[in-house]
């Protein structure tokens, strides 16, 4: 492996993903000398001069990057960084990400990944290019993990990748669903790509890994240390075309991805539920603070958000079509002015639909004709129920 | 009675109410002068010549009037004008009310109502002074009840009065709830004060006229034909600090009374409701479709829209409160730092937190000062569940 890419291994185990001032570093010197001037301490920021000590007494990290080079090889997956064709360009977007309130390390250190660990066939910029991310809450209900797999399925079964971060409740549920489509799937790990968490879905990810791609930022044998799920979560809104949000607790995880990609300005959207429910607090919440977080109820919405431009938009909800549909505004006065049972003569209808005489009369020919209404001895009534004519069936 | 209550009982005999061209003249000549000139044939608006022209052959208005005074004051109810100190001057913004794609005649003729028939104890304008709309679907489900009563609950709990419609379904679970609390509640009627619909809920109807009021702006006698219940929706809106929509399928009339708070400028508040639910689609599509409209979950966001400024505002949604809360950054790292299962000592806890020894040393002295990690031979350790500080009681 080339010496860039062995510094750029170096780099994130060097220093948690994300850090602003090691990014500029690699953007201002190169992989390579940024690591040079990091090891040897050259560096003005006092905060990473101390973290980066500490990690240089627990090894060294060109060893370091050596062996997770070969254990890479050996798992048979892959190191993909900004160097290689495949490289998904639109995570570099995070370099001008900034989250209001940021005052959490993890809300600050949002700068893109020097580099992704990849398992599985596709090409990752490909794979990624029509992809949308389906995040919600570990914890969810029936509820919220049969519409993320309806979205999972319906994203896939139209050609989209779903992206989402392979843990239990809906994450997972939208990895099924898209599997369950033969569609793609991307689970953006936050610990290494040999080790994926948690070990219940080991079947799920084994599954990922055969039909899409398995990624991580981190060294292979890394941990899924708490604040690395924050971390991981920028890559999810940075890589998708949108994030939609399926259920989430006040104040989780899920919520924080949604952040990140109304930050990014990318579509950003929140499937609302039941106000009984908990588990969508955080999504309600959501709705109400971001004027830009967008309310959709399936996949129809989602494709308005991030599809093409004229293409995979939306029809407007309706009901069934009726008959009563086409009719002029005073034919719809006098068929809701006939009684809900017996009859009345064209005299009291005209009275009752505010019309005079002789207009009444005219709409009572054609409502008759249409079959709405019903002419008998002593006057016009409604068709009895099951006679009146069938719905879109005008006539 | 005197001339001009007549007149306006007259008024809204001879012509359905809201009708635009009668409002005016009425404004402009005062009610006995606007009857006469519509008896008389003397308005320039055809279509109105000819309605007034065919309800003249069913009566004499004057007479009409008179036997409704007569009727109203039989069946212990008043007619309310607004000549009277009761009467809710807010309905008069109605007259600058006008609907978006206004095509049929009931968008059209929206002015305000001439009169009122008052049932119940209440002062009408007293009760609508600080009083909320609360409507949705006649087919709501178990969920649209269960919210329409708590809400109905909670805001006659704050002293606030529910407006419905009396209607199956979300109406009565709100007025129910309002009932149940002990507070006010008023139905506006579609129909006749003597004869509210349905029947089906005369013994809250019979409730209602007790605790709260029953009004209508139609004489006693007059059918709940269909059209009426669009005119009276613009009532429940414009009588209202407030709208709140429960559940509505698509395109129904629950739908059509917010898009009039909406267009009046009212807090317009709309309830979510899972995605899977056909008598949610309405109220997804009016979030989706009017920015103005805003989601609420509960009583607390209710006040928070149409509270008076500083006082009934909402928290902001939150988890349990935990001691973890109020940590600094470093501190969370390093508690994030620590491992599942096991110990680890502070030179691996530094290293996994990115900190530097010394600082990970008095991070760690504070956290097991908190009780949230815990000391032992083999390094530092997460308590034992259950051993955890309780929530809100730090140290």
């Amino acid at each position: 492996m080339d010496e860039i890419r062995l510094a750029r291994i170096a780099l994130t185990w060097l220093v948690e993903p994300g850090n602003r001032a090691v990014f500029r570093l690699v953007g201002q010197f190169g992989p390579v000398d940024a690591l040079r001037r990091l090891c040897a301490g050259d560096v003005t920021d006092q905060r990473l001069r101390t973290t980066v000590a500490a990690r240089l007494a627990a090894g060294d990290p060109w060893q370091v990057a050596g062996t997770a080079a070969e254990v890479t090889e050996r798992l048979g997956a892959r190191l993909v960084t900004p160097e290689d064709n495949e490289w998904p360009a639109q995570v570099g977007h995070l370099e001008r990400l900034t989250l209001a309130h940021a005052e959490r390390r993890v809300d600050q250190e949002t700068a893109p990944p020097l580099c992704l660990w990849v398992r599985g066939g596709w090409d990752l910029g490909e794979a990624l290019e029509r992809s949308v991310a389906v995040v919600g809450s570990r914890a969810a209900t029936a509820y919220g993990q049969h519409v993320a797999t309806g979205i999972g399925y319906g994203l896939a079964d139209r050609g989209w990748t779903v992206v989402s971060g392979g843990a239990f409740g809906v994450d997972a549920a939208a990895h099924r669903g898209a599997l369950n489509a033969g569609g793609r799937t991307v689970a953006v790990l936050a610990c290494g790509v040999d080790r994926p968490y948690p070990v219940g879905n080991t079947a799920l990810f084994d599954r990922i890994a055969e039909a899409g791609l398995l990624i991580s930022e981190w060294l292979p044998g890394a941990d899924p240390l708490r604040p690395r799920f924050l971390i991981r979560n920028r890559v999810i809104a940075a890589a998708t075309a949108g994030t939609v949000l399926v259920e989430a607790a006040a104040r989780s995880g899920a919520t924080q991805t949604l952040r990140r990609a109304l930050a990014l300005n990318r579509p950003s959207m929140v499937v609302p539920g039941p106000v009984t429910s908990a588990m969508s607090v955080g999504a309600h919440e959501l709705l109400r603070e971001h004027p830009s977080a967008r309310l959709v109820t399936g996949v129809p919405h989602i494709l308005e958000e991030v599809g093409r431009i004229g293409a995979d938009l939306a029809p407007p909800a309706r009901g069934p079509a009726r008959p009563e549909d086409d009719l002029d505004d005073e034919s719809v006065l006098v068929l809701e002015s006939a009684p809900r049972r017996g009859a009345l003569g064209p005299e009291v209808l005209a009275a009752r639909a505010g019309l005079d005489l002789r207009t009444a009369l005219r709409k009572l020919s054609m409502l008759e004709q249409l079959g709405l209404l019903v002419r008998r001895d002593d006057g016009y009534a409604l068709p009895e129920p099951g006679r009146r004519p069938a719905p879109g069936v005008p006539g």
